[in-house]
Protein backbone atom coordinates (compact mmCIF):
# COMPACT_ATOMS: atom_id res chain seq x y z
CA UNK A 1 0.00 0.00 0.00
CA UNK A 2 1.12 3.23 -0.32
CA UNK A 3 -1.43 5.11 0.90
CA UNK A 4 -2.12 6.03 4.80
CA UNK A 5 -5.34 6.35 6.48
CA UNK A 6 -6.56 9.65 4.97
CA UNK A 7 -6.13 8.54 1.20
CA UNK A 8 -2.81 10.36 0.29
CA UNK A 9 0.82 8.64 0.37
CA UNK A 10 2.38 8.25 3.75
CA UNK A 11 4.86 9.91 5.69
CA UNK A 12 8.23 8.49 6.76
CA UNK A 13 10.26 9.70 9.07
CA UNK A 14 13.84 8.82 8.56
CA UNK A 15 16.98 9.40 10.84
CA UNK A 16 20.23 7.60 11.99
CA UNK A 17 23.09 8.25 14.37
CA UNK A 18 25.99 8.26 11.62
CA UNK A 19 24.98 11.80 10.41
CA UNK A 20 23.68 12.90 6.78
CA UNK A 21 26.66 11.73 4.57
CA UNK A 22 26.46 7.97 5.75
CA UNK A 23 25.67 5.65 3.27
CA UNK A 24 23.66 3.84 4.92
CA UNK A 25 20.98 6.99 5.76
CA UNK A 26 21.42 7.27 2.28
CA UNK A 27 20.65 3.50 1.50
CA UNK A 28 17.59 3.78 3.78
CA UNK A 29 16.46 6.90 1.83
CA UNK A 30 16.44 5.71 -1.59
CA UNK A 31 13.99 2.35 -0.52
CA UNK A 32 11.91 5.07 1.51
CA UNK A 33 10.95 7.38 -0.92
CA UNK A 34 9.63 4.68 -2.96
CA UNK A 35 6.62 4.25 -0.51
CA UNK A 36 6.17 7.38 0.96
CA UNK A 37 6.97 11.16 1.49
CA UNK A 38 9.77 11.14 3.35
CA UNK A 39 11.47 14.08 5.59
CA UNK A 40 14.72 13.59 7.24
CA UNK A 41 16.45 14.57 10.13
CA UNK A 42 19.82 12.97 11.39
CA UNK A 43 22.31 14.37 13.58
CA UNK A 44 25.12 16.67 12.28
CA UNK A 45 28.13 14.55 13.88
CA UNK A 46 28.44 10.90 14.59
CA UNK A 47 26.41 10.23 17.16
CA UNK A 48 27.34 6.22 17.77
CA UNK A 49 26.85 4.78 21.34
CA UNK A 50 24.98 7.83 22.43
CA UNK A 51 22.15 5.40 24.22
CA UNK A 52 19.14 7.48 24.38
CA UNK A 53 21.04 10.21 25.67
CA UNK A 54 19.53 13.54 25.46
CA UNK A 55 20.66 17.09 25.52
CA UNK A 56 19.14 19.26 28.65
CA UNK A 57 21.95 21.99 29.28
CA UNK A 58 22.32 23.35 25.67
CA UNK A 59 20.84 24.87 22.83
CA UNK A 60 20.31 22.84 20.24
CA UNK A 61 20.70 23.81 16.38
CA UNK A 62 18.18 22.90 13.76
CA UNK A 63 18.50 23.36 10.05
CA UNK A 64 17.07 22.49 6.51
CA UNK A 65 19.78 20.98 4.52
CA UNK A 66 19.96 19.97 0.72
CA UNK A 67 21.35 16.38 0.66
CA UNK A 68 19.10 14.05 -1.01
CA UNK A 69 17.08 15.20 -4.54
CA UNK A 70 13.60 15.89 -3.44
CA UNK A 71 13.66 15.37 -0.53
CA UNK A 72 13.17 17.35 3.03
CA UNK A 73 15.71 16.97 5.43
CA UNK A 74 16.92 19.08 8.41
CA UNK A 75 20.51 18.57 10.23
CA UNK A 76 20.33 18.59 14.23
CA UNK A 77 23.31 19.70 16.55
CA UNK A 78 21.64 17.19 18.96
CA UNK A 79 21.46 13.36 19.66
CA UNK A 80 19.26 10.88 18.14
CA UNK A 81 16.89 11.31 20.72
CA UNK A 82 16.46 14.71 19.98
CA UNK A 83 16.48 14.83 16.39
CA UNK A 84 13.46 12.49 16.71
CA UNK A 85 11.77 14.74 19.83
CA UNK A 86 12.48 18.14 17.29
CA UNK A 87 11.17 16.35 14.47
CA UNK A 88 7.86 15.90 16.39
CA UNK A 89 7.18 19.09 18.31
CA UNK A 90 9.02 21.58 15.88
CA UNK A 91 9.28 19.95 11.84
CA UNK A 92 5.71 18.41 12.59
CA UNK A 93 4.28 20.75 14.69
CA UNK A 94 1.31 21.56 12.28
CA UNK A 95 1.48 18.27 10.05
CA UNK A 96 0.13 15.11 11.02
CA UNK A 97 2.63 12.63 12.11
CA UNK A 98 4.60 10.68 10.46
CA UNK A 99 2.98 7.13 9.32
CA UNK A 100 5.95 5.29 10.18
CA UNK A 101 10.10 5.99 11.27
CA UNK A 102 12.24 4.04 10.61
CA UNK A 103 16.20 4.60 11.79
CA UNK A 104 19.83 3.76 10.04
CA UNK A 105 20.73 1.72 8.28
CA UNK A 106 23.48 1.50 10.88
CA UNK A 107 27.13 0.83 9.91
CA UNK A 108 27.15 -2.32 12.14
CA UNK A 109 25.20 -4.69 15.04
CA UNK A 110 22.47 -3.34 17.12
CA UNK A 111 20.94 -7.21 17.97
CA UNK A 112 21.17 -8.09 21.25
CA UNK A 113 22.50 -6.17 24.31
CA UNK A 114 23.59 -3.64 21.53
CA UNK A 115 20.13 -1.95 21.85
CA UNK A 116 20.62 -0.40 24.98
CA UNK A 117 24.30 1.35 23.63
CA UNK A 118 22.60 2.30 20.10
CA UNK A 119 21.90 5.72 18.84
CA UNK A 120 20.16 4.22 16.25
CA UNK A 121 17.74 1.99 18.05
CA UNK A 122 17.37 4.78 20.71
CA UNK A 123 15.96 7.04 17.45
CA UNK A 124 13.45 4.75 16.67
CA UNK A 125 12.53 3.78 20.43
CA UNK A 126 11.80 7.63 20.90
CA UNK A 127 9.74 7.49 18.16
CA UNK A 128 8.01 4.82 19.32
CA UNK A 129 7.35 6.68 22.61
CA UNK A 130 5.76 9.53 20.17
CA UNK A 131 3.17 6.85 19.52
CA UNK A 132 4.89 6.54 15.68
CA UNK A 133 5.46 2.96 14.41
CA UNK A 134 9.53 2.33 14.15
CA UNK A 135 11.83 0.61 13.09
CA UNK A 136 15.42 0.45 13.41
CA UNK A 137 17.77 -1.18 10.73
CA UNK A 138 21.29 -1.91 10.96
CA UNK A 139 23.62 -4.14 8.96
CA UNK A 140 26.40 -6.16 10.45
CA UNK A 141 29.28 -4.49 8.73
CA UNK A 142 30.95 -1.41 10.99
CA UNK A 143 32.83 -0.05 8.03
CA UNK A 144 32.27 2.97 6.62
CA UNK A 145 32.26 2.02 2.56
CA UNK A 146 29.56 -1.20 3.92
CA UNK A 147 27.60 -2.47 1.01
CA UNK A 148 23.76 -1.81 1.31
CA UNK A 149 22.70 -3.58 -1.75
CA UNK A 150 21.80 -7.18 0.10
CA UNK A 151 19.53 -5.36 2.69
CA UNK A 152 17.56 -3.31 0.33
CA UNK A 153 15.29 -5.88 -0.48
CA UNK A 154 14.50 -6.60 2.60
CA UNK A 155 14.54 -3.31 3.90
CA UNK A 156 11.60 -2.61 1.23
CA UNK A 157 9.56 -5.77 2.56
CA UNK A 158 9.69 -4.62 6.07
CA UNK A 159 8.47 -1.44 5.65
CA UNK A 160 6.03 -2.11 2.68
CA UNK A 161 4.64 -4.77 5.61
CA UNK A 162 4.84 -1.62 8.64
CA UNK A 163 2.86 0.26 5.89
CA UNK A 164 0.23 -1.99 5.28
CA UNK A 165 -0.16 -3.98 8.13
CA UNK A 166 1.03 -1.99 11.26
CA UNK A 167 3.39 -3.55 13.87
CA UNK A 168 0.80 -5.85 15.74
CA UNK A 169 0.60 -4.88 18.95
CA UNK A 170 4.48 -3.46 19.00
CA UNK A 171 5.46 -0.35 18.51
CA UNK A 172 9.08 -1.06 17.61
CA UNK A 173 11.15 -3.50 15.88
CA UNK A 174 14.97 -4.38 16.10
CA UNK A 175 15.88 -5.25 12.66
CA UNK A 176 19.71 -6.28 12.04
CA UNK A 177 21.40 -7.88 8.95
CA UNK A 178 23.94 -10.37 8.45
CA UNK A 179 26.83 -8.91 6.29
CA UNK A 180 25.73 -11.88 3.17
CA UNK A 181 25.18 -11.74 -0.59
CA UNK A 182 21.67 -11.59 -1.20
CA UNK A 183 21.68 -15.61 -2.24
CA UNK A 184 23.17 -16.37 1.31
CA UNK A 185 20.63 -15.05 2.93
CA UNK A 186 18.16 -17.26 3.83
CA UNK A 187 14.95 -15.33 5.29
CA UNK A 188 13.83 -13.23 8.28
CA UNK A 189 13.32 -14.66 11.85
CA UNK A 190 11.62 -12.71 14.33
CA UNK A 191 13.05 -13.44 17.50
CA UNK A 192 13.74 -12.18 20.98
CA UNK A 193 16.76 -10.08 22.24
CA UNK A 194 19.47 -12.47 22.98
CA UNK A 195 21.75 -12.50 25.95
CA UNK A 196 25.33 -11.77 25.16
CA UNK A 197 27.49 -8.98 26.78
CA UNK A 198 30.68 -6.58 26.17
CA UNK A 199 33.86 -8.13 27.17
CA UNK A 200 35.83 -4.62 27.56
CA UNK A 201 39.21 -3.85 27.46
CA UNK A 202 40.46 -0.89 27.55
CA UNK A 203 43.38 0.52 25.62
CA UNK A 204 45.85 2.31 27.77
CA UNK A 205 48.02 5.07 26.17
CA UNK A 206 49.77 8.23 26.43
CA UNK A 207 49.45 11.61 24.64
CA UNK A 208 51.54 13.93 23.01
CA UNK A 209 51.83 15.89 25.91
CA UNK A 210 52.55 13.00 28.37
CA UNK A 211 48.78 12.68 29.95
CA UNK A 212 48.02 8.87 30.15
CA UNK A 213 43.86 7.87 28.42
CA UNK A 214 42.18 5.26 27.75
CA UNK A 215 40.21 3.91 24.95
CA UNK A 216 37.10 1.20 24.70
CA UNK A 217 37.87 -1.46 23.14
CA UNK A 218 35.79 -4.92 23.31
CA UNK A 219 34.96 -7.80 21.99
CA UNK A 220 30.62 -9.02 21.93
CA UNK A 221 30.20 -12.16 23.77
CA UNK A 222 27.23 -14.42 22.98
CA UNK A 223 25.97 -16.03 26.97
CA UNK A 224 23.49 -18.34 25.67
CA UNK A 225 22.85 -21.45 23.33
CA UNK A 226 18.96 -20.83 22.67
CA UNK A 227 17.78 -21.11 18.66
CA UNK A 228 15.28 -18.57 19.15
CA UNK A 229 17.52 -15.24 19.69
CA UNK A 230 18.68 -12.57 17.50
CA UNK A 231 22.12 -13.73 17.81
CA UNK A 232 21.27 -17.32 16.88
CA UNK A 233 19.53 -15.89 13.67
CA UNK A 234 22.64 -13.67 12.55
CA UNK A 235 24.92 -16.49 12.86
CA UNK A 236 22.62 -18.78 10.88
CA UNK A 237 22.13 -16.34 7.73
CA UNK A 238 18.42 -14.73 8.93
CA UNK A 239 17.67 -10.85 9.41
CA UNK A 240 16.66 -10.61 12.99
CA UNK A 241 13.85 -9.24 14.37
CA UNK A 242 13.10 -8.21 17.67
CA UNK A 243 9.90 -6.50 18.80
CA UNK A 244 11.17 -4.10 21.51
CA UNK A 245 9.99 -1.93 24.45
CA UNK A 246 11.12 0.30 26.90
CA UNK A 247 9.31 -1.26 30.01
CA UNK A 248 12.52 -2.59 31.75
CA UNK A 249 10.72 -4.07 35.21
CA UNK A 250 12.53 -7.37 36.10
CA UNK A 251 8.68 -8.58 37.01
CA UNK A 252 9.99 -12.45 38.12
CA UNK A 253 11.97 -10.38 40.70
CA UNK A 254 8.67 -8.32 41.96
CA UNK A 255 7.13 -11.25 44.59
CA UNK A 256 10.49 -12.24 45.58
CA UNK A 257 11.61 -8.41 46.59
CA UNK A 258 8.74 -8.08 48.77
CA UNK A 259 10.09 -7.75 51.98
CA UNK A 260 11.83 -4.60 51.10
CA UNK A 261 8.67 -3.08 52.61
CA UNK A 262 9.21 -4.00 55.74
CA UNK A 263 11.34 -1.18 55.86
CA UNK A 264 9.22 1.47 57.07
CA UNK A 265 8.43 3.35 60.48
CA UNK A 266 9.71 0.57 63.26
CA UNK A 267 12.24 -0.53 60.62
CA UNK A 268 14.10 2.35 59.77
CA UNK A 269 15.05 4.55 63.45
CA UNK B 1 26.54 -7.32 57.46
CA UNK B 2 29.68 -5.89 57.40
CA UNK B 3 31.28 -8.80 55.95
CA UNK B 4 31.27 -10.09 52.52
CA UNK B 5 32.49 -13.43 51.49
CA UNK B 6 35.62 -13.56 52.04
CA UNK B 7 34.76 -12.35 55.72
CA UNK B 8 36.52 -9.16 54.94
CA UNK B 9 34.00 -5.72 54.76
CA UNK B 10 32.44 -5.74 51.47
CA UNK B 11 33.38 -3.28 48.62
CA UNK B 12 31.35 -0.72 47.97
CA UNK B 13 31.51 1.28 44.27
CA UNK B 14 29.75 4.44 44.28
CA UNK B 15 28.81 6.53 41.06
CA UNK B 16 26.65 9.09 39.66
CA UNK B 17 25.77 11.07 36.75
CA UNK B 18 25.94 14.95 38.37
CA UNK B 19 29.71 14.92 39.11
CA UNK B 20 31.75 14.53 41.99
CA UNK B 21 30.51 17.78 43.79
CA UNK B 22 26.53 17.04 43.89
CA UNK B 23 25.44 16.47 47.57
CA UNK B 24 23.82 13.88 46.51
CA UNK B 25 26.57 11.58 45.85
CA UNK B 26 28.23 13.11 49.11
CA UNK B 27 24.87 12.02 50.76
CA UNK B 28 25.85 8.42 49.42
CA UNK B 29 29.17 8.16 50.27
CA UNK B 30 28.43 9.23 54.05
CA UNK B 31 25.53 6.77 54.01
CA UNK B 32 27.86 4.08 52.24
CA UNK B 33 31.10 3.99 54.09
CA UNK B 34 29.15 3.03 57.08
CA UNK B 35 28.36 -0.26 55.25
CA UNK B 36 31.70 -0.88 53.94
CA UNK B 37 34.65 0.02 51.76
CA UNK B 38 33.81 2.50 49.43
CA UNK B 39 35.51 3.63 46.04
CA UNK B 40 33.70 6.62 44.00
CA UNK B 41 34.08 6.50 40.51
CA UNK B 42 32.18 10.05 38.84
CA UNK B 43 32.21 11.76 35.70
CA UNK B 44 34.14 15.17 35.76
CA UNK B 45 30.99 17.20 34.13
CA UNK B 46 27.38 16.94 34.73
CA UNK B 47 25.91 13.97 32.51
CA UNK B 48 22.76 14.04 33.54
CA UNK B 49 20.16 12.69 30.35
CA UNK B 50 23.01 10.92 29.21
CA UNK B 51 21.48 8.04 29.16
CA UNK B 52 23.01 5.24 28.15
CA UNK B 53 25.80 6.49 25.92
CA UNK B 54 29.49 5.56 25.93
CA UNK B 55 32.41 7.20 24.11
CA UNK B 56 33.62 5.31 21.08
CA UNK B 57 35.89 7.90 19.11
CA UNK B 58 37.47 10.11 21.56
CA UNK B 59 39.82 8.89 24.43
CA UNK B 60 38.73 8.58 28.38
CA UNK B 61 41.12 10.49 30.85
CA UNK B 62 40.76 8.95 34.66
CA UNK B 63 42.60 10.04 37.65
CA UNK B 64 42.41 10.24 41.43
CA UNK B 65 40.84 13.13 43.50
CA UNK B 66 40.81 13.89 46.58
CA UNK B 67 37.64 14.97 47.68
CA UNK B 68 35.97 12.80 50.15
CA UNK B 69 38.50 12.51 53.93
CA UNK B 70 39.75 8.99 53.82
CA UNK B 71 37.83 7.56 50.76
CA UNK B 72 39.50 6.50 47.47
CA UNK B 73 37.78 8.84 45.00
CA UNK B 74 38.35 8.75 41.00
CA UNK B 75 36.76 11.72 38.60
CA UNK B 76 36.22 10.30 34.96
CA UNK B 77 35.96 12.41 31.98
CA UNK B 78 33.26 9.96 30.04
CA UNK B 79 29.83 9.29 30.37
CA UNK B 80 28.67 8.15 33.45
CA UNK B 81 28.78 4.02 31.70
CA UNK B 82 32.35 4.52 31.32
CA UNK B 83 32.87 5.63 35.03
CA UNK B 84 31.76 2.12 35.39
CA UNK B 85 33.45 0.04 32.45
CA UNK B 86 36.74 2.16 33.57
CA UNK B 87 35.85 0.70 37.44
CA UNK B 88 35.37 -2.81 36.35
CA UNK B 89 38.05 -2.69 33.89
CA UNK B 90 40.95 -0.79 34.97
CA UNK B 91 40.14 0.55 38.96
CA UNK B 92 38.93 -2.87 40.23
CA UNK B 93 41.39 -5.01 37.39
CA UNK B 94 43.59 -6.46 40.25
CA UNK B 95 41.43 -6.71 42.72
CA UNK B 96 37.72 -8.88 43.53
CA UNK B 97 34.81 -7.14 41.77
CA UNK B 98 33.09 -4.91 44.05
CA UNK B 99 30.17 -6.42 45.81
CA UNK B 100 27.45 -3.89 45.24
CA UNK B 101 27.77 -0.68 43.22
CA UNK B 102 25.02 2.22 44.09
CA UNK B 103 24.39 5.31 42.11
CA UNK B 104 23.14 8.82 42.70
CA UNK B 105 21.74 10.53 45.11
CA UNK B 106 20.46 11.74 41.51
CA UNK B 107 19.03 15.47 42.02
CA UNK B 108 15.57 14.51 40.15
CA UNK B 109 12.98 11.60 39.73
CA UNK B 110 14.00 8.29 37.38
CA UNK B 111 10.87 7.21 37.94
CA UNK B 112 8.76 5.38 35.39
CA UNK B 113 10.52 6.46 31.61
CA UNK B 114 12.81 8.43 33.44
CA UNK B 115 15.39 5.33 33.39
CA UNK B 116 15.34 5.19 30.33
CA UNK B 117 17.04 8.79 29.83
CA UNK B 118 19.26 8.71 33.35
CA UNK B 119 22.61 8.82 33.39
CA UNK B 120 22.11 7.27 36.96
CA UNK B 121 20.18 4.45 36.19
CA UNK B 122 22.23 3.47 33.21
CA UNK B 123 25.78 3.71 35.61
CA UNK B 124 23.84 1.16 37.73
CA UNK B 125 22.63 -0.56 35.10
CA UNK B 126 25.88 -0.93 33.47
CA UNK B 127 27.37 -2.34 36.97
CA UNK B 128 24.47 -4.91 36.59
CA UNK B 129 25.29 -6.24 33.32
CA UNK B 130 29.47 -6.55 34.60
CA UNK B 131 27.27 -9.15 37.43
CA UNK B 132 27.95 -6.56 39.91
CA UNK B 133 24.58 -6.22 42.74
CA UNK B 134 23.56 -2.20 41.80
CA UNK B 135 21.04 0.41 43.15
CA UNK B 136 20.04 3.68 41.63
CA UNK B 137 18.47 6.16 44.05
CA UNK B 138 16.65 9.06 42.99
CA UNK B 139 15.34 12.02 44.87
CA UNK B 140 12.64 14.43 43.60
CA UNK B 141 13.91 17.09 44.10
CA UNK B 142 15.73 18.60 40.90
CA UNK B 143 17.39 21.41 43.28
CA UNK B 144 21.06 21.78 43.55
CA UNK B 145 20.63 22.36 46.71
CA UNK B 146 18.33 19.54 47.80
CA UNK B 147 18.00 17.94 51.43
CA UNK B 148 18.86 14.23 51.60
CA UNK B 149 18.55 14.01 55.44
CA UNK B 150 15.23 12.45 55.21
CA UNK B 151 16.21 9.86 52.59
CA UNK B 152 18.97 8.93 54.46
CA UNK B 153 17.51 5.80 57.10
CA UNK B 154 15.93 4.26 54.00
CA UNK B 155 18.83 4.43 51.67
CA UNK B 156 20.79 3.17 54.83
CA UNK B 157 18.05 -0.08 55.58
CA UNK B 158 18.12 -0.82 51.28
CA UNK B 159 22.04 -0.79 51.14
CA UNK B 160 22.19 -3.06 54.18
CA UNK B 161 19.40 -5.62 52.74
CA UNK B 162 20.78 -5.84 49.55
CA UNK B 163 24.41 -6.57 51.35
CA UNK B 164 22.54 -9.18 53.59
CA UNK B 165 19.94 -11.02 51.38
CA UNK B 166 21.24 -10.20 48.20
CA UNK B 167 19.21 -8.73 45.36
CA UNK B 168 16.46 -12.08 45.17
CA UNK B 169 16.56 -12.83 41.19
CA UNK B 170 17.27 -8.98 40.85
CA UNK B 171 20.61 -7.07 39.77
CA UNK B 172 19.30 -4.09 39.53
CA UNK B 173 16.95 -1.48 41.66
CA UNK B 174 15.59 1.69 40.51
CA UNK B 175 14.37 3.51 43.94
CA UNK B 176 12.75 6.70 43.89
CA UNK B 177 11.97 8.82 47.09
CA UNK B 178 9.16 11.85 47.52
CA UNK B 179 10.16 15.08 48.52
CA UNK B 180 9.01 14.53 51.94
CA UNK B 181 9.97 14.50 55.28
CA UNK B 182 11.05 11.41 57.26
CA UNK B 183 7.86 11.79 59.18
CA UNK B 184 5.81 12.00 55.99
CA UNK B 185 7.39 8.92 54.07
CA UNK B 186 5.02 5.79 54.42
CA UNK B 187 7.60 3.30 53.81
CA UNK B 188 8.81 1.22 50.65
CA UNK B 189 6.64 0.00 48.14
CA UNK B 190 8.13 -3.09 45.69
CA UNK B 191 6.59 -1.91 42.16
CA UNK B 192 6.50 -1.95 38.45
CA UNK B 193 7.34 0.88 35.83
CA UNK B 194 4.88 3.00 35.39
CA UNK B 195 3.52 3.88 32.11
CA UNK B 196 4.22 7.83 31.92
CA UNK B 197 5.33 9.98 29.41
CA UNK B 198 7.32 13.14 28.33
CA UNK B 199 5.38 15.72 27.26
CA UNK B 200 8.07 18.11 25.35
CA UNK B 201 7.67 21.74 23.93
CA UNK B 202 10.92 23.62 22.91
CA UNK B 203 11.84 27.15 23.64
CA UNK B 204 12.59 28.23 20.72
CA UNK B 205 14.84 31.64 20.62
CA UNK B 206 17.88 33.55 19.27
CA UNK B 207 21.14 33.70 20.20
CA UNK B 208 23.26 37.01 20.24
CA UNK B 209 24.40 36.13 17.35
CA UNK B 210 20.88 35.98 15.39
CA UNK B 211 20.80 32.44 14.77
CA UNK B 212 17.98 30.76 16.19
CA UNK B 213 18.11 27.72 18.43
CA UNK B 214 16.02 25.12 20.38
CA UNK B 215 16.27 24.64 24.40
CA UNK B 216 14.61 21.31 25.23
CA UNK B 217 11.58 21.49 28.20
CA UNK B 218 8.72 19.44 29.10
CA UNK B 219 6.00 18.09 31.41
CA UNK B 220 6.28 14.18 32.93
CA UNK B 221 2.35 13.09 32.18
CA UNK B 222 1.44 9.75 33.78
CA UNK B 223 -0.83 7.68 31.38
CA UNK B 224 -2.55 5.39 33.97
CA UNK B 225 -4.17 4.99 37.28
CA UNK B 226 -3.25 1.83 38.29
CA UNK B 227 -2.10 1.28 42.10
CA UNK B 228 1.13 -1.13 41.60
CA UNK B 229 3.44 1.12 39.60
CA UNK B 230 6.28 3.53 41.13
CA UNK B 231 4.32 6.60 39.76
CA UNK B 232 1.46 5.77 42.25
CA UNK B 233 3.90 4.77 45.08
CA UNK B 234 5.59 8.29 44.99
CA UNK B 235 2.51 10.14 44.14
CA UNK B 236 0.81 8.16 47.64
CA UNK B 237 3.95 8.69 49.80
CA UNK B 238 6.05 5.42 49.03
CA UNK B 239 9.19 5.19 48.59
CA UNK B 240 9.11 3.10 45.12
CA UNK B 241 11.38 0.02 44.33
CA UNK B 242 11.31 -1.03 40.49
CA UNK B 243 13.40 -4.19 40.09
CA UNK B 244 14.69 -3.22 36.27
CA UNK B 245 16.80 -5.12 33.82
CA UNK B 246 18.08 -5.02 30.28
CA UNK B 247 15.83 -7.33 28.07
CA UNK B 248 13.75 -4.62 25.63
CA UNK B 249 12.12 -7.50 24.10
CA UNK B 250 8.36 -7.33 23.87
CA UNK B 251 7.01 -10.58 23.99
CA UNK B 252 3.73 -10.16 23.79
CA UNK B 253 4.76 -8.86 20.21
CA UNK B 254 6.63 -11.98 19.28
CA UNK B 255 3.81 -14.34 17.72
CA UNK B 256 1.43 -11.84 15.93
CA UNK B 257 5.04 -10.80 14.29
CA UNK B 258 5.63 -14.42 12.71
CA UNK B 259 4.44 -12.99 9.53
CA UNK B 260 7.22 -11.07 8.83
CA UNK B 261 8.80 -14.59 8.49
CA UNK B 262 7.03 -15.03 5.15
CA UNK B 263 9.89 -12.59 4.03
CA UNK B 264 12.45 -14.28 1.95
CA UNK B 265 13.26 -15.82 -1.37
CA UNK B 266 10.10 -16.22 -3.48
CA UNK B 267 8.99 -12.90 -1.22
CA UNK B 268 11.67 -10.70 -2.07
CA UNK B 269 12.56 -10.26 -5.76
Amino acid sequence: MSENNTGSRPTILVTNDDGMFAPGIKALVSIAKEFGEVVVVAPDSPQSGMGHAITIDDPIRLHKVDVFPEIEAWECSGTPVDCVKLAKQVIFNDRPAPDLCVSGINHGSNASLNIIYSGTMSAAMEASLEGINSIGFSLLDYTFDADFEASRPFVAAIISEALKNGLGPARLLNVNIPKLSREEIKGVKVCRQGNARWVEKFQEAVDPRGKKYYWLTGQFENQEEADDTDIWALDNGYISVVPSMHDLTDYKALEPLKSLEKINGPYVT
